[in-house]
């Protein structure tokens, strides 16, 4: 009670930033810099928060605390403002929150030159032909807007995506899938039905940090593991699994976001033997296979599963209108009954309209488009790589993606990422700092640039415009 | 070890039922009847979920099990198919779910006469507005299908729905809103966050099913609390606060869901007060405050907030477009910070369309538009109450709500409702059988009828059709 106390008191005169379950660390001296990854304008900004170079160390472990009592403080900040001060008992108000970076990471961005978010520019898209067939269903069939449909999805779109699913080598019926808002909801959907504390959850490093916040809000356990060339080093996740038995894994393992790289086959028939035979789930995120510029990925996971072990999600936003968030859960059996239970308590199903406005183009226009969309993305990509390449300071290291949408940048180890990024928000440039895709340890030398999130002109520009700060940010090393 | 092989063997042998956390319960005989309910054609129903007349017990309670195993026994069903033993698996794979009533309650229904949904008639909605909204806004601004929106939720409708709080008496800026798809994912938020095993959630009984399944999920140790006339009894609440303190109380304070009830001013600020001297929060759900019959409820919890104890949501999908899924969450301080990253991690925000869609609306015809909605309500709600009073049998009874959608029957209770649901249904005709409204004890002599979700005439066609249906229970109950 005392030490709790003096933490208190600490927290209070801003020395230390506390996290429910998190453990204590430093607060970040105050220098008058706003941190340039939090958007909330107007609000007390929490310290330390972005935790970079300022001898933060935080364990992104998830205590369970006997006795469930959870009033031990928690993140109080310098309050400023009189006005915040009524509301002080909200400090001790416990909550079961992770250390999230997704929101402080993602949001909407005022960048002029933006990198940040693994997007596809509006330009590209076919908005036209899906903002038609909303115009059409709302002309034709207004009631769609007054009905909650079925919380599985509706049955149509479900029938259109087996179709898709299908040619992809996915025999699935439409009675196993579920339709949810964009990828991230699947997969909230699937660590709020089968994680909880202390499960191990195996995952690459990096990953894609929305997930790797997901499985943080639930206490899991995240074991990373390491990749080379050919995706997840199997070998190794299997010793890991030896003395940490999963509850589940979770890959992106084409084209993986942020890395790039994909699996390789065998490497994906392993993964599915090791699944069966510790009896658990694999999470396979799917957004990027049909992106690919050079040769066609290798089958996915869940085309290989005969046994339910593979919950596989294709985020159709991302590649037809992410501001409409669809996506498809495929899963079978038992397991896929408890994914829709979730999602009815989550928000009892996604805007009917939304799906139908997407339901005609995946069924008759996808595939055609795509193709294109690969090219285009193909040119982008290499017009990117030459420009690095030109450019780019000796020391930056960096692999030719097979398909997706962003190139990740290896920086020498010593380069002081937060402060590129500030220096880089500065000149309106945004980027993905790596340390947001790793769970846990939160030091990375990477960054992640998204070639497709901008005209290609401006990409272009912003690109030549980062270069030098990443040369200034090398050589402040040197010093 | 033993003990838990020897009910893995029964449940293979479909004798009992268990739930992962939830005990067991003896299932129902296999009697060729499928369960009304239980739209999951073509799967295995899990047997005894209905859990109506057959002995069925089951503690509502979410039991922490040490260690974090979690790999025991769950929902095994009878297997028919052997397509389906493949995945048996699964039935040993641990989940996270409560026995949630929700999705299998809810769901999209094929009911001639629909009194299950508490929701309004598409014909009564403002559907051709908002349609035009959309198509113009596509038209216009297709770009806005292309882009993730804020987290937090457009600023723009956020300003408006500024306008609209203030009018009711929460003079709140656009920064303490956000916009959430529905009050389900705006319940569901808050808990995710506050609420986790063995937290004391307080709420009224009846109350929400949505909002039942979702602390549920959590772990919640949900206590309910009586009502009488003037809502949920403070006196009461205060000795159950006196030996477990609340974390949290959800409350539908006006024309409550489902019992139609409003909560007095003086239980209001009593609830108020209770709130702050426990430091905790308060749920306040309000989706039907604008549609009184007779004169306006008294001003909303949030209202005497100062100290942001409050979290108030306000569905608009409800009253406007339940397809859209646009509900706002009014809350303060750092509680807002905290519910917008769980947003985040939930499904990267909301779609912008949506929001964009029903903004104009909001803003320029909401109340002009309920004020009209006010008067065809109460017309269907009298014509109802009218039919009622001259063909229900003796000994069901009713109040008149003073707003709202639903009518809230008592029967006498030996009134067999899971036969009378059957009957029913196969008449084609839905209700909400009222166990499904209490957390726990999953027992209940009421129903819930909805006057608007038909047009006027089918509603009063179905009235009269349920009727002789109620009479014949009661006479079974006799003999």
């Amino acid at each position: 009670m005392t030490i709790s106390k003096a933490y208190a008191d600490l927290e209070r005169r801003g020395r230390i930033v506390r996290r429910q379950g998190l453990g204590c660390f430093v607060a970040p001296l105050k220098d008058g810099k706003q941190e340039a990854g939090d958007y909330r304008a107007g609000n007390a900004g929490r310290a330390g928060e972005w935790g970079y170079g300022d001898g933060n160390k935080s364990e992104n472990h998830w205590e369970e605390k006997g006795g469930g009592s959870r009033s031990s403080g928690r993140n109080a900040i310098q309050k400023e403002s009189g006005a915040r001060r009524k509301f002080a008992w909200q400090e001790d108000y416990g909550d079961y929150l992770p250390r999230a970076q997704l929101w402080r990471n993602f949001d909407y961005s005022e960048a002029e030159y933006s990198f940040h978010l693994a997007a596809i520019h509006s330009g590209m898209l076919p908005l036209k032909e899906i903002g038609e067939a909303m115009t059409m269903l709302v002309a034709k069939r207004p009631e769609l807007m007054s009905v909650y449909g079925n919380f599985q999805g509706d049955l149509g779109l479900r029938e259109v995506m087996t179709t898709h699913l299908r040619a992809r080598g996915i025999p699935l019926s439409a009675a196993n899938l579920m339709i949810t808002s964009g990828a991230q909801q699947g997969i909230d959907l699937v660590a709020r039905t089968f994680v909880g504390p202390g499960d191990a959850v195996y995952l690459e490093a990096p990953s894609y940090t929305g997930a790797i916040d997901v499985f943080a809000g639930r206490g899991a356990e995240m074991i990373s593991v390491p990749m080379d060339q050919d995706g997840m080093r199997i070998d190794l996740l299997t010793k890991l699994c030896d003395r940490r038995p999963p509850k589940l894994i979770y890959t992106v393992p084409t084209f993986q976001n942020p890395s790039g790289v994909t699996m390789s086959m065998e490497r994906r028939q392993r993964l599915l033997e090791l699944a069966r035979s510790y009896r658990c789930l694999i999470v396979e995120d799917d957004p990027f296979s049909d992106l690919y510029f050079y040769s066609p990925p290798p089958s996915s996971i869940k085309s290989m599963d005969k046994e339910g072990h593979v919950i596989y999600m294709k985020s159709f936003s991302k590649v037809l209108a992410p501001g409409c968030r669809i996506a498809c859960v495929a899963a079978e059996g038992d397991i896929l009954e408890r994914l829709i239970a979730a999602k009815a308590a989550s928000d009892l199903g996604s805007p009917l309209l939304n799906q139908l406005a997407v339901l005609p183009f995946i069924a008759g226009k996808y595939d055609a488009y795509t193709k294109e969309l690969r090219a285009a993305l193909r040119s982008r990509m290499e017009k990117a790589a030459r420009l690095l390449k030109r450019h780019a300071p000796q020391g930056v290291e960096w692999r030719l993606p097979g398909g997706g949408l962003n190139l990740w940048l290896e920086l020498p180890n010593s380069v002081n990422i937060g402060e590129l990024y500030r220096r880089a928000s500065r000149q309106g440039i945004s980027f993905l700092a790596g340390h947001v895709c790793h769970a846990g340890e939160p030091s990375s030398s990477h960054i992640r640039l998204c070639y497709a999130q901008m005209e290609e002109e401006q990409m272009e520009r912003g690109l030549l415009l980062l270069m030098p700060l990443l040369k200034e940010a090398m050589n402040d090393r040197m010093m």
